[in-house]
């Protein structure tokens, strides 16, 4: 779906994580099924991956758990799966910036504390992290890992030795946690999930059978054939348990405007066929591209997205426009993870290798081609090159998103101000560097049609912040 | 782009190999290229690869190889490649069936004879290779594989003692040898690239300054940055030296509609950026979609392909019948070769993990589906559920091939008859069966349209073969 | 050496670890010594190994590890070995029993803290581990291994925010901790290495130029060409900074009578080319065999030694006895960790894979066989009997340890008094049940003279105790 | 036992392979008694190894073979040795020059050829492979390895178009190949094992229960529980079918004097507990060390060997000189094949990494060191080196065997003249380049009392050739 086999913000945007629990009361083995949904999320997180299973039958606080690097088909195998016998468990799937990528950072955390055994997972960062590592430092904590769900689980076994509950326990560390974070904690009898007040952060819940599942995004629940429940709501606590769901919203912001949903998922992170707070992301692509349509028309005869998360987009674009969509690329899905990449004197590029145009289908045409961001703006002029020399009359790219502008502090991998394109430039200037024959963004004002009026967090585009920035740029070796 | 990825004929249908040589008269290492261009090969076989190099400015003889099982990228690491060096090299990716797919059966087969080494690299499958295997045998041959590389070794070898070079000797060997085959020979200072009188494979010469490739697809040219100079003609030998290319026709029929390429090449096998003998794959594929909205038109919403093979039919549906194309499917490119298959009993299809619906796209919408073959049909009546699941009202099917009735004997993995659902049955019967409102296949007078005149083999749909098939059935254990 | 190759105790007990720390002052890259060094030390633990290291000139806290399960060489290649920059570091090897053997646990275990960063390796067992982590729970710890090396580090984290430096710190949690341990402590500035006041485990101290070792075995030092220094006391705590070595023995008894070395070191753990605390694991195991051929003379032919640990006791045997001192066996060094073992059905014994006898140098003679423990048995009843096939006329077989009667709580993992042979059985008893013409024990009061005069813990011979055993069984899943 | 473990010969000396073939007619897999077969076998060759089986019941001509580089346990697990299902089977281990060491030339060879398929193994090397080579490429064969294996196989293959049987094709293909080979060939219905005439190599024949074995040696045999039949004679063919076994004897020679076992068998290269036709390695050793005593006598306080090869010996000078027999190293039996060898500029040398003197045991005394060869001379210095450092007075180095001074074509990878320090030097400069106080190496005349009587080659000490050399060197990229 992207990433590793994008070229376009996948090569340089990355989400941070996606999250999968599941809890079967008629205590079949939930290993395996969780894999699969690892698989849904695979594209949320191509570093490493893991699995911790339960049996709530068994002794309390017996966890087994596998975490690696890599994919889930590198790290799983047939045996290792058939070993994670247990009816509750929860997995993970973790890109991370270059300098904690290790073992130790994978997830879920599995530990021991006051009350038995918990594994955490989430996704999300924390914009009060360090602040609050250095605050449990100063009480003799010691931490193993620089991701912040060690900050968080450190919060609820504090709170646990308080409060009557482990559900208590995550609300108490809610309180003290500031910023992204949608949260899957296993019990040895319990699995609950959270979701910060803003709703940065997707999270839904599953059901098969007699089993609950939480998931970052409802496309996992179609790939293992379960039904969507609902979404956890932006600051809602549920914890499942053989009673069944409860639900703990006193953490939810009175002013429902407050919420902030991050825009990006729609716009890219998440795949196409998923459904967060009732909006198609499908259907936001559509939008966007109708928008785009409306806007910033151009005469041209075939509308191209580049693939895969510019397709959306510029099949709404050509809706809008009745200007014919088309394929101008063919995406080679081979080029994965462990690909050796050119060296800088070859002869071959990494873009060449990875795509290549259909001569057939742009030469001698006009051509519009729908991205979904533009970051540094390389690849960009390198894809805009390549349609010329297949002989494409006339380029006009139109971007699915706003211009980036601002770094972003809740868990997107955004590069610093000076390395994106758009900081200080125009977008004639840009237009220019990429070699386009026009060029235009989506309009801020658009953002919110295409979420369908959910309150959303813009402040990459916008620099308005839901959440005061930390003082000191905490991405980087702690990010998550 | 396929086979392990696609959820249609790929499931179904294997491609057998993928060949590609390189010749630096400028005395570069060809191996890092040979990588790249195995990697534009790869839908052509996932099964082992393998590159072998060789220097012609050092001592005759001396190759280094390196073959394996698995993917390029599974297969080569960076110090590996680093390790062969040499100016001229072959390079191969195969397909094989279950039972000979072993590490000594993975090409290029390198060996000694009596002028020095020989590295030799080839897709087909020879209809006389068990009697040929016999013969040699008689005389004391012994073989260390099962491939059909290896009987056409012996053959270069043999006749290399009686002749003056080893172009001759290739020349003597294809009179002995009778099937499909496009081949690539490295010798201490040549190489060579012949392809059968027939053509069923293709092969085709490229330049980039001052080197020459041989390669199955042309996609593979414009990944390394390659210039396309020509194909190598069915009949043809090529002999490239320091001197240039020498061509040798005398082994080409002189009645021209002899000549049988492979139509599979163009529906689905081959990548659709690829041109063979003039026809781009992509035209055709857009070809056989006119002509189903032509012979075969119903009225509906929404046209879609199955991915990715199906697409380009789609298109060209879409284009004939002016009903719109859109997307109805994501697919999970994370599902590799490695990928765990759920169990018989599990919840988890094979289908949803690979492949999921865009309910937004199909929901209460009549859909015409577009798929390049029906094999056994399990997987289109999957496919076909699925979307009616999504709330697809209605769901017409067109097959941008005709049914599938016939073995193939000269490299198509076709099961089979009495796996075969066309074999027996009307298309009415397949409809009802996979579940469909109308199917309809392509007529087998359009293939003739689609490959725009060339001579093609069309035996797996019609039966009539080009070449007498063999009585007993080779498909199996020497099958290369 | 042992362990895994060893057909004596080595099948059946196991030492738990062995450490080894490095400052250099001169700033040359430590990881590579080091892991000679736990080469040297791989007798000590099989299961898995690592190596962390920092750069003390370097930003403070920036630690480089590397930890994996396995033997040295098969954790270890060039690459990651070159990638471990820093001059200062630790390494360390485990075993541990079944249930905790896993990647978490292996050590060393690295950490942030409220000063930067420890990284912390030790050998040993506390008493009261179990209580210590129950209390830090209590008070909002959480863990993440079940090694007893993190209830130590979070001591030293929960004293160093009382006290003005880390050494101060290692001296209040040593003030908590109970049991046997010799602790390298790496601190961004400093390495600290500490024994417990009773001296259970070893830990020396060595010079190579401009830089310190800290190492549990002398034999290390002469592996990597340093010079021994001297040990560290039972009880001291060593501070190697820029400044030289700072001793602070306020935690050594005062009356040192109660210190207590473990004398299975001398009888079988360590290397026969060890020094600790003055006496030679060499001469102590000659001293052994000489005080059998004493007590216990037999008339023979031959004096043999099980490999490799009983070879020194028969040696001193054969010196006593003055009967020739001979190899009656052939050990296949090739058996190693991760050796296939037959089936119990299969014709093949694991004893014969190992060992195999020399015929021609106990046909036909009268053999004594000296071992250093009988633990469960049967494979001294074995190794008689293959004795007896090769045609040795009698077999007495000569322990050069008393026999073990009770279980170990400070690091040794003996098994459960119901599995050891000499649990309620005499020694004639036991010399029927394996076999032998005549069986004897060293004599318990031997130990004493065999170390020298130092003052040892016997307590799996003698039920002695130094201190109070816990009441619940700690062995098991917190062992270390 | 030796090799990468081994301090002394075996740094430089490589025997070049193990042979195993076993039959079982009863039917039981055979697969894995190989495996624990092989390993010890192990020290004839740690480079690669295979196994191949077939079932006699089965299909004709069905092999299943797994190879692969590496340690027995390095390339076999429990799934691979299942997969190997089959009554008769054949498995190699493998030594081989630098130059070919790839696993296309892993044995066994297996192949199909007129009369089904042949798996053939063995150890030596042929005297005229290169001329035989090229014969057979005149006559068109192609070799797809480097070694003799495939040349013997060729012949086996021609041979038996003209020959009633398998066996008989051996004896012609004997008739044909000239040099030092010890063979095992598997056909679908036979094992067929042969030695040369001279009878260089080794090759015994086993039994256990309704199996037979061949084994290049016997102590093979007693770790799988099988006992010794007999030898194969120089120069005999025997066939094992289910009648039994049948011999050949034809191609041995009349005159049995000319027969030439390879004397490094039982000085260094065969393990003690083995029995070459009817001589005890560990009795010739025994008898060297004697012969020593009796030759160069001196006085001293202690006699040791230099593990492992040097113990036999150091023991029989004991015995002869009533000087005390003891131990002076400690080997680390950890440092394996893939241990990563110090830096030529590093503080650690390999010898130390491996070799560690007692000083408790060495220091002031006058010590005699036997060795079983000196090659190249700079590890004999560097052990005496660190005796002396280890404070012995005096070292009296004795070698139990003759100076090298020739090649040797027969499978012994001895290193060129002039990197031999024997080569153009008196004892006494060796003596001096050693730093020892005295030296002596073992008379000629006493190897053949060591062999007691049995016609052996002595060419690498003499230069006398029972065959003639040939004339181009042949050792290197076709050594097998």
């Amino acid at each position: 779906m992207r990433h590793d086999l994008n070229m376009t913000a996948g090569d340089e945007l990355h989400e941070e994580c996606g999250v999968f629990g599941m809890y079967d009361f008629d205590h079949g083995d939930v290993a395996s099924t969780i894999y699969y949904g690892l698989f849904a999320l695979q594209h949320r997180g191509q570093e490493s991956c893991g699995i911790a299973v339960s049996d709530t039958a068994g002794p309390k606080g017996k966890v087994n758990a596998y975490k690696g690097m890599g994919l889930c088909n590198e790290v799983f195998t047939p045996e290792i799966l058939e070993g994670l016998h247990g009816n509750i468990g929860v997995g993970h799937v973790r890109y991370s910036t270059a300098g904690s990528s290790t073992r130790e950072n994978a997830q879920p955390l599995v530990l021991n504390y006051i009350k038995g055994t918990l594994a955490l997972a989430h996704n999300g960062n924390l914009v009060n992290a360090p602040d609050l590592r250095r605050e449990l430092e100063y009480s003799g904590a010691i931490f193993q890992t620089t991701i912040d769900s060690e900050v968080i689980a450190y919060h609820i076994a504090r709170e646990r030795v308080k409060t009557s509950s482990v559900e208590e326990a995550v609300a108490g560390a809610m309180k003290k946690i500031v910023g992204a974070y949608s949260l899957v904690v296993m019990s040895p009898r319990k699995m609950i999930g959270a979701r910060d007040p803003f709703g940065f952060k997707p999270l839904c819940i599953g059901k098969r059978d007699n089993a609950y599942i939480l998931v970052s995004e409802s496309c996992a629940l179609d790939t293992i054939g379960a039904e969507f429940v609902r979404d956890v709501k932006p600051g809602e606590i549920v914890t499942i348990t053989k009673d069944g769901i409860a639900s703990d919203t006193r953490l939810c912001f009175q002013d429902r405007s407050r919420e902030a949903r991050c825009v990006f998922e729609y716009i890219y992170f998440a795949r196409p066929d998923s459904v967060f707070d009732g909006v198609s992301v499908y259907q936001a692509r559509i939008l966007a591209g109708r928008a785009l349509a409306v806007d910033s028309p151009v005469e041209a005869d075939l509308v191209v997205g580049v693939p895969e998360s510019g397709n959306g987009a510029a099949l709404g674009y050509s809706m809008e426009s009745q200007i014919p969509y088309g394929t101008a690329f063919v995406k080679n899905s081979y080029v994965g993870r462990t690909f050796i990449k050119p060296k800088q004197s070859s002869r071959e590029s990494a873009v060449r290798i990875k795509l290549n145009v259909l001569k057939e289908a742009v030469a001698g045409k006009r051509v519009i081609m729908i991205d979904d961001s533009i970051v540094r703006g390389t690849t960009s002029a390198l894809i805009v090159g390549i349609l010329r020399e297949a002989g494409a009359k006339e380029v006009h790219v139109r971007i699915s998103a706003p211009p980036f502008l601002h770094p972003c502090y809740f868990g997107t991998d955004i590069p610093s101000e000076d390395q994106l394109i758009a900081h200080g430039r125009t977008v004639q200037e840009i237009c220019d560097m990429i070699g386009a024959d026009s060029l235009s963004f989506l309009r801020q004002e658009r953002l919110t049609e295409m979420a369908q009026g959910l309150p959303i967090c813009t402040a990459c585009f916008s620099g308005e912040y839901p959440i005061q920035p930390p003082e000191e740029d905490i991405r980087g070796e702690y990010a998550q």
